[in-house]
């Protein structure tokens, strides 16, 4: 039937792009916040963080191994926008996925997003160069960068 | 019958300490090590943290309603001795419970394991007083300073 | 003596840009590196964030002022570009200044620099509204606002 | 003269045990604030491992030396007392000199004070293990030890 064919193959899209995006779950500890009563600013790198070990984690390929295998992802760029704050003990979660992947680069994006609500909290992406273990820039090793390039999230998250 | 009875007054006490310890589990974030490639002892005191804050959640006297209520555990001692080191991406459990309560003072305690072998990683104590709006110190509430007598955890974890 | 005036005048534009950009010092902590052996990304928005700190109080408004006053700068954009890797006990130094600067608004801009090579390792800027003591939008009050449009740096730093 | 002699003498044990204790000054960082409005209690174990920084580049053996020579300190214990909040902006000055060192181990111990006032705002210690390069219990190396031994501080600071 043409009409559950569309819906079916609208479903492997779906469940296709959900591959593609991690979500994790969890409280914001009390050390997090400032005496502004809300989560200090420098806190979202970390958790965004958090998110590319979970998306890693998520598709089979977890960080611990690109850096057992002598590569690391430095760095080289940082954005957040904060829209919302978050606060002590509320649920948050972290939504990321990569945007583009190059031959020494790749670009992860994130949402942090209230987890009963599902207000978007802040926004934000990071860029990152491949380095070897004397921290030179260096080629993606083959593998991972093909295992990558197929997790890019083309459509709007 | 006897022995089922005894077996199910064991079970109840067993379930009893199981309400009085709370655990939470969570994978070590990448900015948590430092360039020794193990955590650096200065979160483990943040984890002990979120530890009370589960275990706050569990029984059902959440910490965030304290503060609301006027009310604070300044910390007015932390121990933590480290066995051994934790490292990126490994899955950490805290099990954390109250060791003795005051009319203005609260003792948890700490273990921080590895999940899946129970490894005792580090084990520690905070010490709290507790204080209101103004910083000074003060009873602990009635309802809480109850509540929280209840769930003292006698016996050695 | 025409020589003489154009070097005073000369002078004097540089002691008002130097007036304009605040730098502050101090070395890299322990616990600021991570396992690849470099300060984590997460530090610099805290570097920056003191280099705001060391700005306020080299023009003599200090932030802490601002907030006693009923106000604060809630940071809605971070952006942090890395060029070069910050290492344990290595002296820095932050350059922050104000870019711009509108009713409701603030731009900082920020260089952190190796302190005797003067090597460039990371620049960024955030962007702030002004908020009240309920976190509501609001217009940064006269005399701050009049303070910080005069120190507003337009030539490149 | 006696009397100048015995002041020269004192005033040698004085500049000793001045050697023996190194103070570092900075002020609070925002970010070191929670929601409380005061320094959150993890933040101390940081500006402690500073002031062993500080007091490793005073008397001339980098901290960082040690570990480019293939050693580190593990830290196996750390205790904090608080007596009172530090705050944001504040200047605050740690003083740190060791109390003991045996042939694997060393203890540090720590002051934090308010540097205006002198006022004790915390007080703790610290215990470490010397270890290699593959994290195993091992000898501090003899030029290290004997160094250590020399500035141990015996009377109360």
């Amino acid at each position: 039937m043409p009409t559950s064919s569309a819906t079916s193959e609208h479903q492997l899209e779906q469940a296709s792009a959900e591959r593609k995006i991690a979500e994790t779950t969890f409280h914001v500890r009390y050390a997090e916040t400032d005496q502004m009563g809300i989560v200090h600013h420098s806190v979202y790198p970390i958790w965004m963080e958090e998110g590319r070990s979970a998306w890693s984690r998520q598709v089979g390929w977890p960080y611990a191994e690109f850096e057992r295998a002598g590569y690391a992802l430095a760095v080289s760029e940082l954005n957040v926008r904060f829209l919302a704050p978050a606060r002590y003990d509320q649920l948050v979660t972290v939504r990321t996925y990569v945007r583009q992947v190059r031959s020494r680069q790749i670009r992860f994006e994130y949402e942090v997003v209230d987890t009963q609500s599902g207000q978007l909290l802040a926004s934000g992406y990071t860029m990152h160069i491949c380095v070897d273990r004397q921290a030179r820039t260096t080629r993606i090793p083959a593998d991972w960068l093909e295992q990558w390039s197929r997790l890019v999230l083309e459509q709007p998250a």
